[in-house]
């Protein structure tokens, strides 16, 4: 652990409950625009789940790099369709407003403390899907005390491609053991293991992805395991 | 004044004192290795003096992009042997030690208070010839509040490329003319200007490049001029 000098970390729905952020926004966006029959949280999974297959049309190569935030917005307006509510009859600011509750989402309660005490140590950053401007904003919104933000833009890629982890380790000075990732992911962890990172699972509660089947299994042998990330800077203090 | 979203920063010379910082750290090394008859302000300004033509080597194309850190360690070496000191008599550690004065630039006595205040209203990230992981460690060292940091390597150029401005502008998800440089350098300003981007013109004392003559020409005509980053805080408001 002496030679750790940064931390990795996934953010949607290891340092943010995605989840819960977008039923919140949607809620309301549903509400104003006459659709209070649909359920928010149903909603919020639809919409979040249709995530996984359009980022894996860039990970395949069969499309070229374009950011979540638009990845977002096409899967927002393929999902309001989904639930018959007609794109053409609602104002466009409103549907890029609630495409950017991406950049509004909320951290887990313990993320800042976890955050602010593992920076004390550690170089902390982001690595993760969202593009540096929605971490950016993330970042000021929720007071989220990174060093640097490494969106998916940077590398040009998205997990778990191993240009992700080993551009994000060059950009650090940092070689691949001399970096930890922290997730609440196995498919994750396991990429970054692949390219040489130590690694932390972070348990969270409602996290994965709702287009795949929950996953039974334990988390996998990683090099540490927390309950949330106050008791992750304990165990590497 | 109104859609400026983004205030990149040229960080050496405008945010820190690198002259001033490095002619300490190598007074202190020369003292130790029996050298203290070399001037440490002289020794300074020829290892700094050496900053632009290792730079102008990547930007002409005639080498492929390296760092910050090693285009400086190879000036190092060049510069103390220029001086008359072996390299080989010397230990590798201290002079790795030596070249990390890079990371350890001290801010201007404004720096810190200016973009915090900058930082409440605008996105602020370094926008500098120095490596990410350079960057980094200057920023935790001297508590420069960045939103993010983008380095020379992170846009694979050397300023006035204009890919370097434009990349940034495309990671932070704005157009030019949302975004604007703050810099001591005319030239630094004017590639900026001419990519599209909003100026500001900081005053600092003796934040040239040693290399090169004094420019006895009064600043351009930037969108804005202010004695400091105070200044520029006040005047943004």
């Amino acid at each position: 652990m002496k030679t750790i000098q940064v931390l990795f970390f996934d953010v949607l729905g290891t340092v943010v409950d995605w989840r819960g952020s977008i039923a919140a926004e949607a809620d309301s966006f549903l509400k104003r625009h006459g659709a209070s029959n649909i359920d928010a949280s149903t909603f919020a999974d639809a919409w979040v789940g249709r995530y996984d297959a359009s980022v894996e049309a860039v990970r395949s190569g069969k499309r070229p790099f374009v950011s979540l935030d638009r990845l977002n917005r096409e899967n927002l307006e393929a999902c309001l369709e989904g639930f018959g509510l007609a794109i053409s009859a609602l104002p466009s600011a409103e549907l890029e407003n609630l495409n950017l509750a991406w950049h509004r989402l909320k951290p887990w309660p313990d993320s800042v403390e976890g955050l602010s005490s593992l920076k004390k140590r550690f170089i902390v950053a982001p690595l993760s899907d969202g593009n540096t401007r929605l971490l950016v904003d993330m970042a000021r919104h929720a007071g989220l005390p990174w060093d640097t933000i490494l969106g998916a833009d940077v590398s040009l890629g998205y997990k778990p491609m191993p240009q992700v982890y080993l551009r994000a380790c060059e950009l650090l000075g940092v070689a691949p053991q001399e970096a930890m990732l922290v997730a609440a992911h196995d498919y994750d962890l396991d990429a970054a293991r692949r390219c040489g990172l130590k690694t932390a699972y972070v348990a969270r509660t409602n996290a994965q992805d709702p287009s795949k089947i929950d996953d039974p299994k334990p988390p996998g042998d990683w090099d540490y395991t927390a309950r949330g990330l106050i008791e992750l800077a304990e165990i590497l203090k």
